[in-house]
């Protein structure tokens, strides 16, 4: 029973028929006729203008959407457990050309325009100073805690006072809406530039990098290619992405995923390190206890000596998932 | 009838089936049972020790094993048509952090040690001029020539004799080992690493970076990361790439390509830029023939402006091949 | 007896004066009185606005200017024997993040619109090939020949139309202004930054880079010190620089440096590879020439198998330079 | 009454002796005989065999020497206050081509086997994470804290242990050696390279760049023309260099300097953030008291909102020193 990563999970069958459907001859890279759909595909759902790029993994799209922003002698503020600053294999610093990361607190990996002050506000503005450009926000967070709406906003501002660029790692951004029950707008607030993942939800290989700053996109296409993520059948790109927003299956997958989740967050109660919102539970537990559920047949990553993560996917099994939360529940 | 390239060539379906036979959950990245076994499997195919690391592009794929092998100061030495340099958007400079390319003349886009000495033997062996690190040959070339094993030797054997590295973009490697008849051993000569292409065969979205220097991979496995192309759902690359193995496919399919090639190229005669030894046509034609080639049905690239480029792909129908060559030879 | 490089002549005594002078307590970098009136002095020489940055290296000045044009995804054109890309140890590579150096023709080393055109024009206008930012010319040439001043202004209303940044290599900027009798901004016509050289010309260590483009100077500023050349004790470049203008000392030294050139180039008559406009002469002549040259006292370097460059420093001895013409006339 | 920098302080007499005895012809670069001079120098003062390289400024020194240990996919471990986090203006990244630095702890600026085990152990070994190449001190620290030769002893063996290469950042490793009253050897330890200041104390513009790992040297030769950082007229470099070694004077103004600031300390007792063991003195004041010395002509920066930092050069005036130490006793 496996709950160590929604990296993990199946493909959802919409998108492989998709990608079949897609297996004919057309124009190779991006100018096929599913590429070509996308924006028009982002600009309805967010309601607002917007170009996009696929590729291939959430790195590329973080990496090549900050890079729109950040100039190599600059910086991107993050939260210090942030996905670029602690599981890229320093892929900022690439993209980047040798940006760096100012790292900021905050709880269950939320920045707040407070934390945010808080590095940004000592840093002398000469040259002797790395200098910021950028903020970076993962919604759902690193331990699936969702910003709110008023929450990106406030961020948001503090951004636009400050001159800075705003991405949104939305590599589950799915599950913060389903959380949040509103819209994708209003969950992505006003960034500059949304990672938009697929790939945890259902996808196979195709995330959306969505510029709400159109001109930007312009650039990041010439990023692309030279990052080798413009792939030659980009056309199978596009119809993962497309498949998955048809009839709203990334936000039914999300919507299922974060259910399973909080089935088992309900059963861990005071275990809990963070509030479940999204898809993912973190859970205090000893090494025995971990020992515990996996011999009753349960695959999840420690976390540290004294915790647990464990992540649903979309195609989480009920039975999976119950017998997740009576184990847990026995503890 | 389409001779754009073979980047527009559909899937195989035995990569389709593969691809879906591995959609039950394993391990994310490459630590998946599929992605182990690569290493084996290349091994097998070349009677030498390799380790191999798939990517989603050959862009990447030639970036990634030059990285190598030079260092941010130093020069790969290529011919000045190589695709490396003329259509991979910079990336070298990107991967390489500012390495340089050396550009070397030769007919059908092939070097020799001769061209290759014309480039190398000027530099002055000081830190005012950039110093040769690699040479990247392309097997078969940007004009569809193939490399004989003994003109693979002669360079191999220079670039040791100038301590240099030798890399083999082999985006159509298949095609070549198809048109020489030999083993891909035979074909690859003493590379110390080969850029094995599946995309342009019938794969979907996999290459192969076949390190024979093995150490040289657990290097380049980070940078693969840092440069977002270690795909979360891994599986699906490496079950491309086992399934054109499996079987030769990848043999089978580059001499249906060599042999759609073969026979339009048969047809063009004395039009011919280059002898046509992979599957693509270099044909001399006035604008006037390739609109009346293209009013008859037939999609292709200009080659400049006296000239045509027409790829045949592993699908390449019959009666679409027997078409375009008639309609050659009536021009 | 030193034609070998300006790079080996004496300082100017006024520059010796300047610095000690400046050796007293002042805010450290270029926060001193001195680096702060650079911008006047060299508004006041152009009339036209600027913003001047010291820095201690000719491949700083140039590679600084550089990267206030070009994005790493793109491309400079300069002529093939330019410094930036013969002489620089692939600085550009490093400065300007990978970008590439794309190397058009040009009698004596000096590029024209025709011949940047042939270059420009065939690179198709998509991701796949590295476009064109900005052009760089060298003032006076690599070949010690001089750009007029409709040349300059050609040039720079070609790049304008292409909607490319204008560099110029002033690395003996003053050689060309002296020969050219016109005034510094007429040398430098229409440029975005210039490179104007001192430590050829009797300097120590330090150029200024003149940017015309005001506030790119400011994103330049950051640059440059993260490239570590913003030096603690600036004070004393600026006060080298300053010494230079002061009295125009550098318009005497280029005076001086390019008459004893023209004195040996009028000695060297049929045997001159480039016209002697500026301080250098470049002389066919066989081994066994050289070796008698040597012999006679003289220090050069070789030119490639069939000649040697001369160089006259601004502190060239009259006797020096009339025993070099004799000595060479009796070859 | 200047107390703001050492930067800001005098040039030492010999080293404008040593330079004005340079300025003669001789070959450029670093082919000159000072030049050539400076292996045997450092080899005699270490009595141990290195390789020596001179830059403009301590940015570039620990760049370059950084880039001898570090690839772009791996990080340098440093104390947060290190010169090279707070105050190179991001040079680490540009210089190691986006490698991360990453943060440890530590009294006074300096950091322990324990503070930076706490954090290497927690890095996964695996590519997401990067991973550590080499760690980085700073002798006399950013605080003015020596390390004690048995303290730099310790992070020896924790780095080899480790597999990890160290480097020394010695701006103010003079007025280590002073404090200690050891050989340069003892002070510096086993490091693999060390940036030996001279301009904070009495040069002008070079610094020493000192590699024990001789043929790392040859590799960063290429990296220091690269990023412009070799002079042409890089004589008056090496003049400085040996100038200051020359009859020690770098340990004569490194003690006069220590001396000075041991006076000042001693006024300040009690309110010393740190034991003053080099020239700096940081002194807890509040803005009233700041306001008070300023007014009595002593000029100095803030350190944050409720401290003075004061520093001592090699030439403070005795009169100045001593009317510091009575302001501050009567504060």
């Amino acid at each position: 029973m496996q709950f160590l990563s929604d990296n993990a999970a199946r493909v959802h069958p919409a998108v492989w028929h998709a990608m079949m459907a897609a297996d004919a001859p057309d124009a190779p890279y991006d100018g096929d006729a599913l590429s070509r759909t996308l924006d028009a595909a982002f600009t309805a759902l967010f309601g607002r203008e917007c170009a996009v790029l696929w590729v291939a993994s959430g790195t590329a799209a973080n990496c090549l959407a900050l890079a729109a922003m950040v100039p190599p002698h600059g910086a991107v503020v993050c939260h210090r457990e942030a996905h670029i600053e602690m599981d890229e294999g320093g892929a900022p610093g690439f993209y980047l050309h040798g940006a760096k990361l100012l790292l900021a607190d905050g709880h269950g990996a939320k920045v707040t325009p407070d934390t945010l002050a808080a590095v940004i506000d000592p840093i002398r503005d000469d040259v002797h100073q790395v200098q910021p450009h950028a903020i970076s926000i993962t919604q759902a967070s690193e331990y699936g805690c969702v910003y709110a709406p008023h929450e990106v906003e406030a961020i948001a501002a503090f951004a636009r006072a400050r001159g800075l660029g705003l991405h949104m790692d939305g590599a589950r951004f799915a599950n913060a809406v389903a959380h949040l029950a509103c819209t994708p707008a209003e969950a992505a607030g006003d960034v500059d530039a949304l990672s938009f993942g697929f790939v945890k939800n259902g996808g196979l290989g195709a995330e959306a990098i969505v510029f709400f700053d159109v001109e930007a996109a312009n650039v990041i296409r010439y990023r692309r290619k030279r990052a080798g993520h413009l792939q030659s059948k980009g056309r199978f790109l596009a119809a993962q992405i497309l498949a998955m927003l048809e009839g709203d299956v990334w936000l039914a997958n999300a919507r299922a995923a974060n259910a399973a989740a909080a089935a088992i967050g309900a059963a861990a109660g005071e275990r809990l390190l963070h509030p479940v919102q999204a898809n993912e539970v973190f859970l205090r537990c000893t090494a025995a206890e971990r020992d515990a559920l996996r011999r009753a047949g349960f695959a999840f990553y420690d976390w540290g000596s004294d915790a647990a993560r464990l992540v649903a996917s979309w195609d989480a099994q009920d039975a999976h998932v119950a017998a997740l939360a009576r184990a847990i529940a026995a503890l």
